[in-house]
């Protein structure tokens, strides 16, 4: 078939209505499906149709490598809303909707935190998923759904009893009562961890059961105040109250909240509360300020990683409240 | 047994010949081995000991951490030279040398990359293996083994034909004589990606190519400098020109260098040119400069994906020359 681009970049085929966009005339000229002429009538090939491209869309080769491989995987792929729509495989446009709506992005382009809510929030709005297209430094693509996460509430537990809690350094240990305190927060809400007998909390842990009334907390026997004790975590953990901000949220959501530092992240999360039965956590959770920007090499580290140990990758932004994001790979 | 503690902090035995050091005494008393009093007679029990302890010493907490479990696992352990010597288990100290090294740190202490060099090169010195034993904001244990990687050299395959390279934005494309660029560049040498019958090169595997005078690089129908392609490529690519001379030393062993992105560092390995039969990359590479200061939980989350996926991480250096560390997690 023959084609013809104008000026402004518009390329109309002969006896078809629709113009071609940018990557689709690619697609065609690669497989020599089309003769692309300049208004003049000078042949246009390949290499200078990518010029043309790449001077009218500076995201014109990162659109040209997703469309393609959506494509060579037997997609039906349309543009608009975002860079294109999916339809399920096998379905031409028209004969169903399009599911999935796709951002082609290159390894190396910043991503803000704000940019994926907001377009995660619009695409889930419509009831359809997002899917970001990343093209990384040698061409090759990764698939990543993106959506926002909803976790199972489970039950709160509140200890009905109040303990001591000794503050040695970072550290927080129940010397008194220790049995009960293993029985009661430990078993009960897992929380802390036993050391040798006694139960030791992780500052977090420690500042929220203070919030929460459960403990008392004393330091070469003088009880501290609850604002002595979070300055003091603001000195001894980089971000507390930012982090501590989601690990509250996420307790009173009724999760157990752990650290996730085995997996490289700030938490990892169990959805229920009969851990001796179902002791696999389902979620790990990184966070970050909402206005934080992303490398896509970070997010694509962490979500690999939770992914092959069967994990959920949640990144938690907290701005004015906090949002939860499950990015997850995917194969198209 | 009785014991008594001196101003200094010295702890001296009844009838014992050497002093008990400050993490020896606590796991003494923690288990009523020993009983406890200050030259003037008065009985210290664990809590005042604590207090004690964490006086004289900054990281007294996590060193106490780290030499119960390293008993309770069933080592015996000597101080001096690194934290703690661990012994073969079942070996007492006299009965065996000390084969491993362990460094006690928390997670949340920064964790420079030439404090870890320094310590790996004199440990691997006398033949011993270093271990990094990280407490967690939990109390919970994390052991690596560090060590200064050393790569199989492969053989190095220089192509014969100079090709010509178009360079579309970022992107570089083997446009002419695609046949024998891919077999000879693709196949032969793992360079680039075939791309709808030609071979696509990354920028990095460019510039290399263009420095061994393998291609040419035109822009536009114009050739390009060996000077202006590396300055876009810096222009393109963060920390471009550090990147890159990981990428040429490694080459230069002979090994196979591909981008890491997938698992989010800058490059996977291969040891093997012949990829058909062994297709697994052996090791992860991510680079930093060497005045680096590592977050721990970084290199915790950069471990556990290389080895949840078979692969062995290294960290490369780059100051005035290029120094590689292989951390990978174990079980003692």
């Amino acid at each position: 078939m023959k084609a013809i681009i104008k000026e402004d970049g518009k390329v109309k085929v002969e006896d078809e209505l629709e113009d071609l966009s940018l990557v689709e005339t690619v697609f065609l000229l690669e497989r020599d499906k089309i003769e692309l002429f300049s208004d003049d009538g000078r042949k246009i090939n390949l290499e200078k149709f990518f010029e043309i491209g790449s001077r009218l869309d500076p995201r014109f080769e990162i659109k040209c490598i997703v469309y393609r491989d959506l494509r060579e995987r037997g997609y039906h792929v349309k543009h608009g809303l975002a860079d294109f729509r999916l339809y399920p495989r096998g379905k031409k446009p028209g004969e169903g909707a399009a599911t999935r709506y796709v951002y082609a992005i290159s390894e190396r382009e910043p991503l803000p935190m704000k940019y994926i809510l907001q377009k995660v929030k619009m695409i889930n709005n419509i009831r359809k998923t997002m899917i970001l297209a990343v093209v990384d430094e040698e061409g090759g693509m990764t698939y990543y759904s993106v959506k926002e996460a909803i976790f199972k509430p489970g039950e709160r537990k509140v200890s009905e009893t109040k303990y001591i809690a000794h503050l040695v350094k970072d550290n927080v240990f129940l010397w008194d009562s220790p049995e009960r305190a293993l029985n009661d927060l430990f078993e009960g809400g897992f929380y802390g961890k036993p050391f040798g007998g006694i139960l030791q909390l992780s500052l977090i842990e420690s500042a929220y059961l203070l919030e929460k009334n459960t403990i008392r907390i004393v330091k070469g026997g003088e009880e501290i105040s609850i604002d002595d004790f979070f300055a003091h975590c603001s000195d001894t953990m980089e971000n507390f109250s930012m982090i501590y901000g989601v690990y509250r949220d996420l307790r009173e959501t009724g999760l157990i909240v752990k650290t996730g530092f085995k997996f490289g992240s700030h938490f990892r999360i169990y959805e229920k509360m009969d851990l001796m039965a179902f002791p696999h956590s389902r979620y790990l959770v990184h966070v970050f300020p909402i206005d934080h920007v992303f490398k896509i090499p970070d997010i694509s580290r962490a979500v690999r990683l939770a992914n092959s140990v069967k994990k959920r990758m949640i990144f938690a932004g907290v701005g004015d409240a906090i949002e939860y994001i499950d990015i997850t790979r995917i194969k198209l």
